[in-house]
């Protein structure tokens, strides 16, 4: 049975891993026949926002890890221990977690550094010839992570698009029912949320995703 | 287009609301051509869990209705402010919040009381003549809002079905697959995480129970 590993970044759209690209992506690979295990960085959230007025929490901290635990019910590991050599792909959904703890993309754009046990694990996967799926606003950080050229898509948001292709991309245009493929460096990436008006909309490019990074594992 | 209210309960399986039976939940009602309005009360949580490790946080606090909103990207609204007559059908998915935010189940059992807006908005749309249904640990609060008599499940635990029945409660032994339906009070309930192996098993049961419950509205 394949394993397939997920990082998550937390837990809720404008601080974490978006919760339903998470459970979408989760469940899809279970109903395809393959096993998943989640993982996340040990370290703060760049920040907490209360999910009812879209406002930063001062004086309030969370660990990614700890807030990721709850999508996976407990069942999640530290991304420092995760050992590329035990899975087949690796998927990472969206939310602002992404670009705010995986990355700071959300603060610095182009500009962007991302963690490092991300960086290190994601790279290790796909220097093994691993396939690796992106969600939402994640595939900002793919010029960091497979170089000059590497064929994404975010949907069709010019500010982020510009910045993935000053960074050295190929950004390209996608409706949220779709994938766009770099065969290449196998990365499969779908806008999700960047666009999705609803969860069936967002599981309609989602599903896409999983199959295909599953298919290419 | 139907509109059926959910009454979330925090954001996470310990704590809160079961973020897999949620996500389903809302997925189906979608799928299914409904739609939703996520709800949750306004008041602290009984306390803070750890994911990782299980264990309650001691001086942390969080608000019911602000980490709902994680699981609703933001779209919800104080469970006070829900009126019945804006829905068709209700659905209360499960987690330890719906034995420790909207009931005190998990600490008194069969002694338990509900939260007081739970309750008005449940007896509301209840007496109304719409259906209800309630996921994993939540029909624990049947007997206390439907009275004597009523048919539900939580699987087949013996202590939680046996406090269903010593408040007037009439437990059916359910698989995870499948729902019991108290045809006369138009109340739906299934098993969920309180048997699930897997977010596939229980989608399984929930996809029934939001069938049943949109056919009875």
């Amino acid at each position: 049975m394949k394993n397939i590993a997920v990082i998550l970044s937390g837990c809720g759209v404008f601080d974490g891993a978006e919760i339903y690209e998470s459970v979408l992506t989760l469940l899809r690979i279970e109903q395809q026949g393959a096993k998943y295990h989640c993982m996340a960085p040990n370290k703060l959230q760049m920040h907490v926002v209360d999910h009812r007025t879209g406002d930063a929490v001062e004086g309030e901290s969370r660990n990614v890890l700890t807030e990721a635990a709850r999508i996976a019910r407990g069942e999640i590991i530290d991304l420092a221990q995760a050992n590329p050599d035990d899975y087949d792909a690796l998927i990472i959904p969206g939310g602002f977690g992404a670009a705010k703890n995986l990355s700071d993309f959300a603060v610095t754009g182009a500009d962007c550094t991302l963690d490092p046990e991300l960086t290190r694990f994601t790279q290790a996967i796909h220097q093994q010839g691993k396939p690796v799926g992106m969600i939402c606003i994640a595939p900002a950080m793919a010029p960091r992570l497979f170089g000059e050229g590497v064929a994404c898509t975010i949907g069709s948001d010019e500010g982020a698009a510009g910045a993935i292709n000053t960074m050295g991309g190929a950004h390209q245009t996608c409706s949220v029912s779709d994938i766009v493929v770099d065969e290449q460096r196998k990365l499969v990436t779908t806008p999700a949320y960047m666009l999705a008006g609803s969860i069936t909309e967002a599981a309609s490019g989602i599903n896409k995703l999983v199959d295909k990074v599953l298919a290419m594992s």
